[in-house]
């Protein structure tokens, strides 16, 4: 079946194009489109070439628009099939309508979510991670994203799966040549070669899932939570934060009022803020719900920022209220806390002298000291992250006279600076980390059975499963109609 | 000096197209092109031709995107020069990114809105009033708007000032023939055929100009107000009529959520809802202030809405209320009543028994006929442009239990049927209109020469300003860098 779909953002621009890709792609357009040279009917055009013409409404015989059609002639298209795109005037009338001829007199229908990049799959012009990846690549909106992305669309997970694969099959013919043996009856006795080989997979698949992390972070931001008591300051914080940068993510075209609400590029990378509400004891159901909510949010954040209002170190006895408060609100966030990173700033210093401010601070510093209320900044391998290990870093501020800003922006570009990638691979897709801890958790099988001697045949039954985790993620394996059908239902329409 | 743009709506879709523009357009382009086959340098490739490969930064060497090039060389493009465009993947990112390397590293700028139209206007690929329809053919949102714009893109207007131009030239000629003669002292006594076909020219000025208010409410839809007390309905009215027509509407991609807030397609007709604030006394400065926007805006439309709580015709008294209030509101709107035709609309028939109903509405009717409002519904030139002259249309609505839109619908249809258009040529641009008003002024001062024996010379003069006007339109005279800039800045960048 030839189908078609607006490959465009909607909306309104100079052009539009409108993409077609099936066998009748040609004759299909070739019904509605009258080239300007009676020479050049599509069907007599080369592969690669431009063509004006006019689309003419089969029914009424109007034009609706004046056209340049570019043909891709199969197998060297994006799809594999034939391909013809259509540049229109990009008015949402002339849009509209060109893909309702289309739809009504030529035979053609519309494209679902992804579908053209569907059929390269399928055509074998890509795996399925690659496919993937396409979508990644076109919802990318900054340069490390865009750079993951695009590596994965040109085979980087593909050639490292492929490593993967070379290794488990030399596993899976040695653990043959056991089964050889023990038919006759001989007891294989050393698996160290095995193990090893097994454990080195194992290795490299726990290294390639923990990549995981640090992609969603690239692909999503990273994400920050700001907590504090209520009127601490920060909605002014928040906003202070993306107004200063909001103009430089907004010169991204399309980026959506949505995304660009809490996310700001720093130093090329890619934050969320996750403004939460303010942490108190209420007997008020709607208000728990929400700072039930907070707590979920700060429990997937990364880093916090942990606002405090300054003028409450004013003098001795209020800053002993502001130990007890914040105690308080750290005994109520302690059981969310894992490795996230706990960042301390201080608000509205404009309003109490700096003396006063440095002769108190050590205080509450120390009170959370013994509280044992430090920066639990290590990663999922153990790793320090940053260079406040142990410590909590604070921050000056004044969110409403903009000062400390500069300090605050240099400690979170620090404290989100990614780790070194290995060797450039780095998983963003949520398939393909699950089908990572799949594979691991098989391996850890493999492992098992191999230290315990169990017999040749039920290894090589985990270590198929192994095989089969791995092949998921290209989509050699038999991959499930309903598997696609989630993966490309994602997609915009006309990619 | 060359320029590019996206010429693509902004935001995120399958593929984005970036134009490039001018005598530098293919080896500017290639600064950054790589082709996969090395064969296939831009500058080897024929024009109308499609080129597959991947743009490098010029810094850092990576790989921005693979991307396929469409080459048009001049003058067979859009603009009459060179032109490349270049259709990406429509990631924010990438857009971005290859606008940037274009102006950053291959001494491209940043075209203006417009620019592109523009440069084919000064490249003599089309004329003024054609460059201007391609702005009002992307914007244009329904059939009707389409045709026009697509219509006057191909030069019907063109070919009408045309015919108009081949006329006053004539009558020039006429005119100097006299001029030669009154040199001899002869008194050139027969002007009549001077004067018919100045005449000619004049009342098909007059026709043209006719044409704007038509082709204004083509284009912008035709303004419909709905008046009435506070809390009559009005809301409900204009949510269930817009809600009805919204899943239409939104079908047109890219429509923007501020132009179907009050718009909608009725049997192929755009009309424009104008809610206003309730009518009513008030101290209150604000409210005042609302009240009069309320009436301007009702002195721009065409149709006027007015809308009655039905339940005040529940008994005597209470309809002897509803008459002098309705007859109050109407004291206050006459001043902005022009030609607008009224509707009245009697809401909320739920809630009153229909004998009551039918038994008091003639004595509100009554009352109305006698204060002498009925729908004032003539056009500009006087006649009367539909079927409910001399009467006031009444609808009856429960806007809560969706009873009479049927009918209102189809009052509304038959009211906002538009004149059937002489010989197709409609105006919808206000410079046009204002030329051929500046045109109908100066034929007027050429008539009155010609009937007051006025020397030639000084009615050339006139004859002059004629033509002038009608070339402006068609950009033909010297047409100012002002006007210009004008014309060109209301269009999307990248058309």
């Amino acid at each position: 079946m030839t189908i078609c779909a607006l490959s465009t953002p909607s909306g309104i621009g100079g052009i539009a194009v409108v993409r077609i890709s099936g066998p009748d792609a040609i004759s299909a357009c070739a019904k509605v489109f009258q080239p300007f040279k009676a020479a050049h009917t599509l069907d007599q055009r080369a592969t690669h070439t431009l063509t004006f013409g006019r689309i003419i409404h089969p029914d009424t015989q109007e034009v609706l628009d004046e056209v340049v059609v570019a043909l891709y002639r199969a197998p060297h298209s994006f799809t594999g099939e034939d391909v013809v795109e259509i540049s229109c005037h990009g008015s949402a009338y002339i849009q509209q309508e060109l893909l309702h001829v289309l739809t009504s007199f030529c035979g053609v229908r519309m494209a679902q979510g992804g579908e053209f990049t569907r059929r390269a799959f399928a055509n074998g012009r890509m795996d399925l991670s690659q496919a993937e990846a396409v979508a990644d690549l076109i919802s990318a909106q900054n340069a490390a994203a865009h750079r993951l992305a695009f590596s994965q669309m040109k085979g980087s997970i593909s050639r490292k799966l492929d490593t993967l694969h070379d290794q488990l099959l030399r596993l899976s013919s040695l653990l043959e040549l056991e089964l050889d043996f023990s038919e006759e009856d001989v007891e294989f006795a050393d698996r160290s070669e095995l193990l090893d080989i097994a454990r080195q997979i194992d290795a490299e698949v726990v290294r390639l899932s923990d990549t995981f992390r640090t992609g969603q972070a690239i692909r999503n931001g990273i994400p920050v939570a700001i907590i504090g008591e209520t009127n601490v300051g920060k909605s002014t914080l928040l906003n202070h934060l993306l107004g200063d940068e909001r103009a430089i993510v907004s010169d991204v075209h399309g980026t959506t009022r949505d995304v660009i609400e809490d996310t700001i590029l720093l130093d090329g990378q890619l934050i969320r803020f996750i403004d939460t509400a303010g942490i108190r004891d209420t007997s008020d159901q709607v208000e728990t719900m929400g700072i039930e909510r907070t707590y979920q949010r700060l429990e997937r954040a990364q880093i916090v920022l942990w606002l405090i209002d300054g003028t409450r170190l004013a003098d001795a006895a209020s800053t002993q209220r502001c130990i007890q408060d914040t105690l308080d609100v750290y005994r109520r966030i302690q059981p969310y806390l894992r490795d996230q990173q706990l960042l301390l700033v201080i608000n509205k210093i404009d309003l109490i002298p700096s003396d006063t401010l440095h002769a108190n601070l050590p205080l509450l510093q120390h009170a959370l000291d013994e509280a044992g209320i430090h920066s639990k900044n290590k990663d999922n391998a153990g790793h320090h992250s940053s260079p406040y290990a142990g410590g909590l870093e604070g921050v000056f501020l004044s969110a409403k006279h903009s000062l400390g800003f500069d300090h605050l922006r240099e400690v979170l570009v620090r404290a989100t600076r990614l780790p070194q990638a290995h060797g450039d691979v780095i998983l963003t897709n949520q398939r393909h980390y699950e089908a990572m801890q799949e594979a691991h958790a098989a391996l850890q099988h493999v492992i098992d059975g191999l230290e315990s001697h169990l017999s040749g045949d039920l290894v090589a039954e985990d270590l198929h499963a192994v095989i089969d985790a791995l092949n998921s993620v290209l989509g050699r394996s038999i991959t499930s109609q309903d598997t696609l059908n989630n993966i490309f239902k994602h997609f915009c329409i006309g990619k």
